[in-house]
């Protein structure tokens, strides 16, 4: 008895979800769960399926092949721990909710390796018996920084590169050898602030309330596809810091969420948006 | 060219969704849009499907219940106004925000008459042209009362009835008559609090969260199967008419969010809960 | 027995607290609520207090100018009745949503008129027993509409014009006219869009949350001191135009909570952003 | 230069803010913050201050007894890290999120020890060096196991103990030892759900909201006054133990934020319910 996650997307026509379904009662499948969504703008068909059976992943995946014609993209993924590596600088927060997630089973992941261009995360990061690469980035170029991060990432097979408040940014070079792996969250506020502290500006314009953004990392930097976002509210008795501390209990939580929907195989990511099923 | 919306629930099984999508396929209907749901703890099938093409209603509603076979509850229905009853008893808020969307024409719905057992909301809702029927529940029975409401009613071919802050209790005499056709909406708290005056209630325990419901009306005194739900913040600076009057907003949002979910056949209602697509 | 609003601001300095508390007790005052702030980065003092007793408004704003010196600004208001003009276009909901309230007794408020750039209000408006103003503005510049709407609005005494989907940029030489006494309510994303249709462009990127922002109108577009803000989730199942439907439901609220602030004499300005108590 | 939190409540009268102020004035002390409320109902006042000078707080302290008279309750608290005790049975989560927070300096306290009936958590804690108590409930009376609990307590002076999903009811003789000094987080529903596994309840019911409530600990289970609460949305695809999952991160955030409030000197308690600053 197997159990796998069936991801389609395609250009949208008729039959889609008769055919998919006509492969799936031809192998005697249980249809655990199953999602469609068809963008109406772009015409195309997303299609998130859970099925139990007797059934090879490889068969599987050449019937449904077979099926829908070229073009199709399909995914036949085993429910299995992914593996990743989690990026941070000097912020406890969002690394220490994924641990503390990590140890309770929460998360179906294995974490390879913290690295972080700061040293004082070592402590924490080593208490849950994983290892802890400090990379420092003092009088070196990025690029010559980077070069040193993917040293050590390619020691790992990785599926997820997570940035948890990792405080740099990531150059194209770096972001194509990880691309649709790498997972970020920054703050978001209405409206934007773009530029030095935000939080300052935020506070300035006096908004009453603050979020978080957790998105894939594309080139155009912070402008990748959402994943997740939440807010919560502020008022003018906040001064800068304490919305940046505010702002940390929602960008934990929502970074949490949004790895937890890849891990679960849930996030489609079509034309810089995302369909989350 | 029609449209339908295609409601199925029944038994879950093996290949319900290929022959169900076998059905549309056969028939060239192109499909919108497509929800399903499988309840683990009852091991209940829930399918919406919106379906284009050029087909009959009644057509197509037996070849679906020939493929799946007696048991199956298949509803095709056509994308109409529905007709609705609104009841309210003093309170302006939720009755006046459903008028107010009913001449922006967010309503997908004839609002056929508005009764009250009070007569001042008569000028507001004479103002959309919509008829006011004053039912005093003075000095007669319960059973007397709803006699009367029923004797109305009865003039009209009624889908649905909106209880936009009706004061009264309904009997279960009134309930079977219109049953699963009747939408309410009360206040709701963490705790809840049972008996007279829930905002007093909730004001002495310093609740920080108040909130509403919006159900399908049973016997069982607002404890109907739930539609949509929603919360706002307070504080200690909030007195109990404070609470109740920050509660309006909530409730007639959540009424109003109740409404348009089942005048778009979006609700589904199986052992005392909901299913919404 | 008297009531009124105390609000003052001024630089912030030591025995503000006393200086004030002591014209209260000096004058038998009961205070019924009592609000303060210091903002930190400006070193600026801001108090609403609620006083009730045997005093002169003149009299009391005296004494307080004297136990404060210059350069405080002190307000002694009797509550009553604001007089309010809104200006619309064309949507319905959050015009709707105040004249609902305003029927119900919940806006401490007169409003005067409603003016107009399109037509179609008018049955709505009407029905309310409110004037409604008409003033097309097709085929006439900017500055000559405007002119038109000025010599309408100098007719009355107005306290605050309320911008319920005015969809109409304002010249700066009418915002000095009501300088500070423009509401106005506006979409908000995270992270923000600029441009033409914002709605548009936040459903390509694919947020999962919008919402609006009510705040004073300045020369600075939609950049105005912030009064109340408001989200709700979306999902990749909205439509640009979804999106844009489902919020207006938070753009009245938030609209209709930041009028109520502005008239119980909540808010108060300072450097572009607003403390509200 | 001292600092101090002054926090005073009696009974409401005229002249109280000045009397309090005028203290402040002739010690010649800044107030930094400042927050005042009365209660209407029960006509009682509520005054916390942040005040900076040149002071003994002893001396302070008798000069606002003498201000106020007899029947004020007056605290003049030095902002120091207060010493907690944490008490917890097996689930991770709300105990994982106060360590991360703890070594992230964000909490002002100090963690004594946490005490628990099962023996899982002992890893996790004692990376964070801090003492592990396993106090195994198991074969003796609840009297006898809160017996060594109290045991291990009285070694320690401690302001605070929080329960961070403690699943063992406490007796009155135990509280009583703690009043006022016992924290608890449980679990929130609209409408609530009493008894056995509240959370299948809630799921059969189909409730689109579920929460948590965090509060302090009186005699009567879960009834005790309300610190903090919040909400996060569910629907009809999450069974009760993804129910049960998804409230861990609003149980996790709501007992932090209760934390924080209580560590700051933020929340008064008066007849069971609070008034927090």
């Amino acid at each position: 008895m197997n159990t796998a996650r069936v991801l389609i997307d395609c250009k949208d026509k008729k039959g889609l979800v008769y055919k998919i379904s006509k492969v799936f009662y031809e192998n005697d499948l249980n249809i655990v769960s199953n999602q469609e969504f068809v963008d109406k703008e772009s015409k195309h068909f997303f299609m998130r399926s859970v099925v139990e059976g007797d059934f090879q992943k490889e068969t599987l995946k050449s019937q449904l092949t077979l099926a829908l014609g070229d073009g199709a993209n399909i995914k036949v993924i085993e429910p299995a721990k992914k593996n990743i590596v989690i990026m941070a600088t000097k912020e406890p927060h969002a690394l220490g909710d994924i641990l503390i997630r990590y140890i309770d089973g929460e998360l179906d992941a294995n974490i390879l390796a913290v690295i972080a261009n700061r040293e004082n995360l070592k402590g924490l990061v080593e208490r849950f018996n994983i290892p802890f690469i400090y990379i420092n980035a003092d009088n070196i170029s990025r690029e010559e920084h980077e070069k040193k991060i993917l040293e050590e990432l390619k020691k790992y097979k990785i599926d997820y590169i997570v940035l948890a408040k990792y405080m740099r940014i990531l150059t194209p070079n770096f972001v194509k050898e990880y691309e649709g792996q790498i997972i970020n969250i920054h703050h978001s506020f209405l409206p934007a602030f773009i530029g030095a502290n935000p939080y300052k500006q935020a506070y300035e314009r006096g908004v009453k309330i603050i979020g978080a953004t957790a998105h894939f990392v594309t080139d155009d930097l912070d402008e990748g596809p959402i994943i997740a976002q939440d807010v919560i509210p502020v008022n003018h008795r906040f001064s800068w810091r304490d919305m940046q501390k505010a702002g940390r209990d929602v960008e934990k939580i929502v970074l949490a969420r949004a790895l937890k929907l890849v891990l679960e195989d849930r996030v489609f990511v079509f034309n810089n948006k995302t369909v989350v099923f």
